[in-house]
This record gives structure tokens, sequence and C-alpha cells, in this order.
């Protein structure tokens, strides 16, 4: 029986075409961390299991784990985020290492997820981190760079939002205004979380559920309907919780003189879930309506060193998926036309003895770091040029019976369909065409 | 209990610095299959274990495979190489296809080895393939690619040498001339993959246990002997394998031609193992007394994609590891120093009120695609330039209290040690000076 000539279920193929796109993702993420002065890193592959159990905790590793006991008996896992790892390599460098340190990778994750639109089995997260920053600079730092990135795409305020929110608020509400015990305050961020996604009869229904006062329903039921940083503002003074409000104003005057709060929402339901984060969250959504949904997501965090029993240090971060971007830019038209390739130079001959002065011209363009494709069989006239399109060359060289007993080509370029007979003994000019 | 800060065994962190050597191999890895048209694919990290079984037998895959059963019951394993994937992606475009196919990878991927000096369980490999080239081009063309790149990375003849051989040849030999039954030519390929690494005894040892007769046993030992393409000419032309003579003349012509013979060393023991080759076999040694082994491996091979019952396409192909290539470069002294990262600018205020208008510099620094390191605080003079050198910028600007008040900047270029007093409102001077 013949094998299946299909990808394993939710991975997939790069042909070269794919392969583009997804360098082009890269290469803009990488122009843009490196604009910050991020330096790039990486991890393995594997990681023991144990590592994801202290950071997300037993729940939330089992489901989604790609998990396995290798054969000297370690329990292991692909890779399903980048963030433990990182922490594990933060670890092991930030006492001698000067601060802030910034940092980004773009890693292939592994999920087992059901495939569907936007989720797939494996995929590869830009991922960039600041530790050490000081004040709130970091999370400043990390939003600009995420705008940054966005309009280095072509993107600009009609295309996505940031929504955002900062946990101590949240945790200023729960904890110091309602008074929550840890297990309602619990309770609470997941009926945020959700917010959105049921309507208010539910919200009102599950808040029930969670045993508060009437005292504190009201200033959970105003929290929720927060929608400016002026409204938090006002909400945080009127309770008499300068200290909050003074510190998140720093905050949002910088983001206002960088000129960030254009594209910056402040939404009370953002949270991240449970997750590690200790100060900004936020969410980059897609604004167009076929495409409704969070592209990426991150914030600040204090404590990602303490499973290594560290001493605090903290960091803001991002993670952003090949996959969410590219509908993102595909449902925009943001996407340039990588159909083919770009090379410099197709050589062909039209006789079988133009093979030897084909290869010689070859091998000396390249040392000229052009792009040069070759025929390696004689090709008839009218065949050069739909392979040239193919192959995305700017240039074509023609050799035929007459050009081969002078030792001579033809160089035509493809966009203006100038023709030059040339020697092949005058390589300096040639080059000098090419490279005009 | 603190976890453990150290990678998965046989894994690596790539912190910063290593990263960026990992880069400067696959930029010279990417530039040279570019330069010779070759396009960039990828394909998932994850295949079912049935492709590797079909490519190489159960045999060769058990031992060193990282497999396990998935949630929906596919027995699955990490990529241990490229090449099976590669054969499926072929699989599913080459008749559409036009040819020759030239693709190249540079996957990650991972075998269950016991790490030692240049291996390790996760690993890198450029995988360059070429697949229906017109009669020996591939082979040549494949091979001034070797070659070629590792002169990208400045190496030469005292640096490298290519040993090689060809599968054709090795079964004229075996079977043509010496009538071995196909049980007795895999022994013997068994023993020539072994001949280097054993005593003259131990071969005769074994060639006895082979039991040919005593014709074969003289024509086996006479081609253990070959030393050169000439060498390889005559003993096939002696013989009467005139078509296998001038075959392999054909090659051998190609490459004299194009310089690639003195590079290139005839060697009976290469083949490869009992792998897929049809074709040419060669093996890159480094040439290091302290680092003597191979680096880089490939072939051409015709059946590939038999296992999908498609009609055989020749290809040519070779993968060079990211840990070999490592150790040849830098026992060679070939890697560059890469402990810094490169940047453009440093900017640093020394009063805290110097950071709106050092945040909105960065910003209006990085559309003109500078790298930009920004420090997220006043710094004292003297600890700006500590930092500087760590960062590999080429300029720094400084903002006193005097600057401040004038709105201006301090620009200094790092190698020339000239200084500028700019405005800020003249951002036009700043750029042409870091752009020049």
């Amino acid at each position: 029986m013949a094998l299946n000539k299909q990808p394993y279920r939710g991975t997939r193929d790069f042909f070269p075409k794919d392969k583009r796109v997804r360098d082009y993702l890269f290469s803009i993420m990488t122009k843009t961390a490196e604009s910050f002065g991020y330096e790039s890193y990486d991890g393995p592959l594997l990681e023991e299991v144990e590592l994801y159990k202290a950071k997300s905790g037993e729940e939330l590793i089992n489901e989604q784990i790609y998990s396995f006991t290798d054969r000297g008996e370690r329990f292991v896992a692909i890779r399903p985020e980048m963030t433990p790892t990182l922490a594990r390599m933060v670890a092991q460098v930030h006492r001698e290492s000067s601060k802030p340190l910034r940092w980004f990778s773009i890693p292939n994750l592994m999920r087992y997820e059901k495939p569907q639109r936007g989720r797939v089995r494996e995929h590869w997260q830009l991922n960039c981190d600041v530790f050490g920053a000081p004040g709130r600079m970091g999370e400043v730092e990390i939003l600009q760079m995420a705008v940054e990135l966005f309009q280095n795409y072509g993107a600009n305020q009609s295309h996505f939002e940031i929504l955002l929110n900062d946990r101590a608020i949240v945790d200023t509400v729960f904890i110091t205004l309602m008074e929550s015990t840890p297990e309602q305050s619990h309770r609470l961020y997941k009926i945020v979380d959700k917010a959105k996604k049921v309507n208010e009869e539910a919200i009102v229904k599950m808040v029930k559920e969670v045993g508060l006062n009437s005292k504190a329903e009201e200033l959970f039921y105003s929290y929720l309907k927060l929608k400016t940083f002026d409204d938090v503002q006002s909400y945080l003074t009127k309770h008499n919780q300068l200290e909050s409000a003074s510190q998140f104003g720093l905050f949002v005057e910088q983001i206002q003189k960088l000129g960030l709060s254009d594209f910056i929402t402040y939404d009370p339901t953002i949270v991240r879930g449970l997750d590690y984060y200790t100060g900004i969250v936020f969410e980059i959504f897609d604004k167009h309506p076929d495409n409704r949904r969070a592209l990426c997501g991150g914030g600040a965090y204090a404590n990602l060193l303490q499973i290594f029993n560290e001493d605090p240090l903290p960091g803001v971060g991002f993670g952003l998926g090949d996959v969410t971007l590219k509908d993102f830019l595909e449902v925009h038209k943001l996407l340039p036309n990588l159909d083919n390739p770009t090379n410099d130079i197709f050589i062909t001959f039209q006789e079988d003895d133009g093979l030897d002065a084909s290869m010689k011209l070859a091998h000396s363009l390249r040392k000229e770091n052009l792009k040069v494709v070759t025929s390696l069989e004689a090709i008839k006239f009218k065949k050069v040029f739909p392979t040239a399109d193919k192959k995305g060359v700017r240039f074509v060289t023609l050799m035929g019976s007459e050009e081969l007993s002078k030792n001579q080509i033809q160089l035509k370029n493809l966009a203006t369909k100038e023709q030059h007979t040339l020697d092949l003994n005058d390589l300096q000019t040639l080059i000098k065409i090419i490279k005009a």
C-alpha cells in the first residue's frame, strides 16, 4: 500500500511559496525586534514536563501537551509555549546580565488542538520579553514594539486595536475594595474572563454564586462598566485608591506621550485567565468583521523566576502566532505577492555546446553575490521566458549558435526589455548592467 | 524544591551569543543555496513512523528515534532527518512542477543519541536537494554547491576534502563483475563501510565469511585499492565495463571543467551505508588533525518516491549539521567574533527629564530602519560606554542638563571618536551622520 502523502494532522507542509510567506512574517518580526535592540535566543524543542507544571499547574498542562517518557525514563514534552524555557534560561544568567535584558525568539511550538480556522497543532510564535526595565518603562516599550510591529506589516488603527487592563488594578478592586477571599477572587477572575462571551443574565447568575455582599457586588458591576483610562482613574480616586491611581496614571501618561493611546483602549474584561501576570495585560484584536478575534496577547509579570528559587525580576512580554497573523494580513490584503521567488538572472543556452560557458558564467556571477538560476541543458528560446517568470528573475541570458561561435551572450532585462550583446570575456560590463 | 535550570540532556540553550553563531551559520547556508536558485521549504516537526520505516526499514528507525503514540492513536515521531518529509512533499507536487526542482531547508531534527563531542540530541541540518536534473548535472551542481558553501565560510582546500564514490560503480563491481548474490552484495557493502575503521586482517576475515570464489575475492581487493578517477576508469575498462566507464567519465569531465576535482578524491570505501543512494555518494572531511571526521554527506538517488507509488524521479542531495560545522569552523579559526550584537545607536540621557525627548528620538530613528538601543532611565556618563560596547553600537547620544535645556544632544561616533552637538529639531543631520 502506498504511504499517505499528507502531513500529520494539524501540521503544515511549507512548500516554497508558503515558506516565502512565513519568511516574510519572520523577517518583519526580526526587523522590528532588532530595531528595539532585542537579541534573538532559542531553546530546546523538548523540556521536562515538571517545568510546565511548575509554571501552569497540573490542570493546564495535561490536556494540550505532547508529552512522553524518553528511554532514560524522563517525562518530557514538546514545547507548547516558550515562556517556561525563557524563564529557565533567564534564571541562569540574569544575575550577571546588565538590565534591561531584551530578548526575542520565533520558536515552533506544538499543542494537541482540534484543528480549525486559526488553530493548528504546530505553529510558530514570536516571543518578545524585557526583564529588569525601570518603573513602567518595560510595559511601555513592549506596547510600543507591538504597535510598530503591526505598522511594519502596513497595518494601522483601522485594522487593529489593543485592549488593555492592569492586573494590579483588578487586584485592588477585588481584594482591597471588595474584600474578596482568594477563592472568591479566583472565581471573579474566571467570570471576568468570560464576560464577553456570555449574556448579562449569565453573569448575574455566576456573580450570585460567588456569594458577595451587596456593596461588593455593586463595586464589581461598576468595575465592569469602566471604558476609558479616565474612567479607571475616577473609579480609583472615588474609592480612595490614590496610590493605585497614581501608578496607573504614570503609565497612561507615558503611552499618551508616545502616541500609543490612539491604539489602546481600556477593557476591564481583559485579564488573560489565571496566568502569571501581575501588571498590565493586553490583547490585540483584529477589527475586521470577518476575523474579529485576538491576534496576540501579553503582559507584565513579576515572579516568573520564583520556580527556580531566584529573586523576583520584573518582566513584560508578548507572543504573536504565525497563523492568526497570516489570517489578519490576508483579510486586510496586507500580504505582498510572494507567489514567485526573486532571483537575479536565468542563464540559458540553446545549443548543447553552450553548457560549459554557461556554467562558468554562473559561477562567476555567484561570486558577485547574485542569485543565479541555470538551465542545465539546452532549452528552446520560447521556453526561456515562462521559466524566467516562474523563477522571478530580472535578467535572462541566451546563447544560440551565433553567440556560441563568437563567445558572446544576449543579456535581456525582463522589465525594460532592453537587450545587450555582450562578450563573455567582458564580465565587468555584464555585472555593471545587472547591478545597476 | 527548585527546578533544574539546565536544558534537557543533549539539547542546547541558545543564549543570544550562541544564537548569533547559529544565525551566522544559517545565513551562509541560505545565501549559498539561494545563489544557486534553490528555494526554501519546511515540513512538520512530527511525521507518522510509517514514513520513516518505509524509507529506512524497521531496524534503523527503532533505536534512535523519538517516537510516541498520540491521543488519536497515531504512532508518530519527531523528525530524525528531513529526507522522508522531503520525499512526501515532492511526491505531492513533482508532476506539476517544472524541473529541475531545487529546494533547501534548515530544520531542527532529534535523535536519541548518547551526547558526546559533535553529537547532540537536537541539531539543525542544512538539506539541499535537486530533482529532475538532466544527465549527471544534478550531481555536479550539488558538489559545486557544497564546495562553494565551505568557501563562503572562508574555507579552502587546506581545510576540507570531498571523498567520493559512485554506487553504480560499486554495483557494477559487486554484481556484474563479482557475480555476488544480493545477500553477498549486502555483506560486501557492510565490509566496505567498515574498511577504514578496522585493520586488514579483520577485512580478510570478514571477506572470507562472505564465501566468494577466488576470482571475485581478487576483484574485490583490487577494487579496494582504487585511489583516483583514472584508477576507476582503467579498472572498469580492463574488465570490459565500457558503458559504466563512459558514464562515470562524463561526470568526472564535468567536475574537472568546473575546477571541482581539486577538492574531490575518489574513495572506494565511501558507500554511505545501506542507504537509498543509486549514483554518486560523497562525504566531506575536515582535514584538521584534531577534528578528522566527516562533516557532511550526500549522494544521488533514483527511487525516493517509490514508497508513494510515484514514478522514479532522479534526485541528488546533501545534508550538513550545525554542530559538526561549528566545530570545523572553530578548529580552523574561521568563525567571526560574534560576542556582541550589532546595533546602530545607544540613546542615553543623564537627567530624568531627558526621558521623553529620548523616547521620541528613538522612535524617529527606528522609522529610518536603524537598530536603536535605549536607556529607559537616566544613566551616568561613565556607565554609557561600557554598555555601548556590550551592545555593539556604532553611535551614542548623550543628553545632560545643558543639552536638555537647549533641546540638543551630543552624538558620538565610537570608532572615530568624532562628536557633534546636534539640535533635536534637525533630525536630518543626525540621520545623515549615522547612515554615512
